[in-house]
């Protein structure tokens, strides 16, 4: 039986912020968290084992919390505890749902960073992540952590094996990243159907070589190998054709100077890495340029690597 | 036209090293450079454009050197020089062809890294790795660089592409490696024949997680995360029954120790990778205990990474 302490803060309130997954060769392995946008939630400690989230913008949420991405995780948590409390998380929802960049997870995350920050850090980043995979659970129908991982660790995640977890953060340099999300719908499940289930060989050793490529050039900070490894043979041209002018996008984006980058998540969005602040502005020019002239409403963002994950605001 | 000047040595010795290729979860794109054994080559310049090569140890060599691994290189390399010079070639033979740890690789690379010495070292190591690949094609039809890259640049090298060629050292901390080579001949072509064309997608994503994991945990000196990468859920499955108790081996060094390993290469040699050489000799002990029961010859090395690869002797 766990107690917690008179003196224990009774809420808190932080940034969950979105995260990018299936970074270009690292399909359902490698994720990185972004400073922007974010989600901002409130959680208050309860004294009866419940939970209850509420939304700040209106949205209707199902009632049973295990129907729900913050909720669900909560539950879980409060499973394993031997204690009568409860949550009430309220979220403002800046990160658009099926936008790619990882809106259920920060919801996730973002509730099981602030829980136990009210608990006084009982559980570790791991035990964090598996509680928040349940939340993508609801949201998608799988326990992944392409996304949970990165917000909760912060910089860039490795899950190099997802049963049993492993998760592997992998320092990177200060990066910014250019996002743009078209406002057209590709549904996960869609995403997923598409994908083949056979590879080539030769293929699968391109993507390996590209991948241990790209590891090596974040841990060595080598801009220039980090731009040669981003390149997906296999997801990629088969994917992007779900999603309107993706190829003009990454042309003009890499033209424009851009290390490299691809689809964020399943999509829509598109992402795009950059050495410095002025290319990540050049780039974004670019991204809404093709987008404008198509007449396809979009987001655009210049961001950073976040390299702390979900932060506590007050 | 390049002068020799009168000054320049007409002679020089080297050692040229064992490679392990084909590293576990790294197929085709990383391999590493090992102390011992190796060849000891002697290379002569001549004043006459062409390549003679010598074994000592009476092996009959192909008259034409473009027949032969360590005379095609030097022709390559000749072609692209206007000058009137040659080289004869003395090879000590101490690595047996076809067991798997980079034969033909050194006496390609042995002769490369040692000419370019009597020429005054004008050309690049990615130039010399270029020049050797023409050898792997005189041994193996194919023009590959998983062996001749580690020998010519030392240490552990990742091929990130083969077309374009793209090289990667990838700095490791001090392993020891235990190569076991049982006496029975495992043809490349069959190696070769009996991979599928196809692999399942998530048995490819479960291989880059490997080798994501592999490369941070060299790159990081993380022991426990290089253990946890060693696994080839593609290759070793389907070559490994070419190689009469692997798993026995595998299952055993693993036990005694040993943080993983595989098949070297195309086989039959099986390396091990351990932390210190108390383990690497108490994995030798293992390997020598399941081939002397099985009355199989076998030989066994226990030695370093080298982080040299080629190295003068004279």
């Amino acid at each position: 039986m766990i107690n917690i302490p008179s003196t224990q803060q009774r809420s808190v309130k932080v940034a969950a912020p979105g995260t990018v997954a299936n970074l270009v060769c690292g399909f359902d392995i490698l994720g990185l968290c972004l400073d922007a946008p974010y989600d901002i939630m409130e959680v208050h400690l309860l004294d009866e084992k419940k939970v209850i989230v509420k939304s700040l913008d209106g949205y209707p949420l199902p009632e049973d919390p295990m129907l729900n991405t913050a909720g669900a995780p909560l539950v879980e948590m409060l499973d394993e505890l031997q204690m009568d409390i409860g949550f009430e998380v309220q979220i403002q929802k800046k990160i658009k749902p099926g936008s790619g960049i990882g809106s259920s997870a920060a919801s996730a995350a973002g509730a099981v960073v602030a829980a136990n920050i009210l608990l006084g850090n009982i559980f570790t980043k791991e035990q964090l992540v598996r509680f928040a995979m349940t939340g993508e659970k609801v949201a998608s129908g799988v326990k992944h952590a392409d996304n949970v991982a990165p917000c909760i660790y912060g910089g860039v995640t490795l899950i190099r094996s997802i049963f049993p977890l492993d998760i592997v953060p992998i320092a990177a340099p200060n990066l910014w990243v250019t996002v743009v999300h078209p406002q057209i719908e590709v549904r996960t499940s869609d995403a997923r159907q598409i994908l083949r289930k056979q590879v080539f060989l030769k293929d699968a050793i391109k993507q390996w070589g590209n991948i241990a490529g790209l590891v090596a050039g974040l841990l060595q900070n080598d801009f220039d190998l980090i731009g040669r490894s981003l390149e997906d043979v296999i997801i990629e041209p088969v994917r992007s054709i779900l999603i309107p002018g993706f190829d003009e996008v990454k042309n003009k984006c890499k033209a424009a100077g851009a290390l490299g980058g691809g689809i964020s998540g399943s999509g829509p969005s598109i992402f795009m890495l950059s050495k410095d602040e002025t290319t990540a502005l050049a780039v974004q020019k670019e991204m809404k340029q093709v987008y404008d002239a198509m007449a396809l409403e979009n987001n655009t963002y210049v961001t950073n690597i976040n390299t702390e994950g979900v932060r506590v605001l007050t």
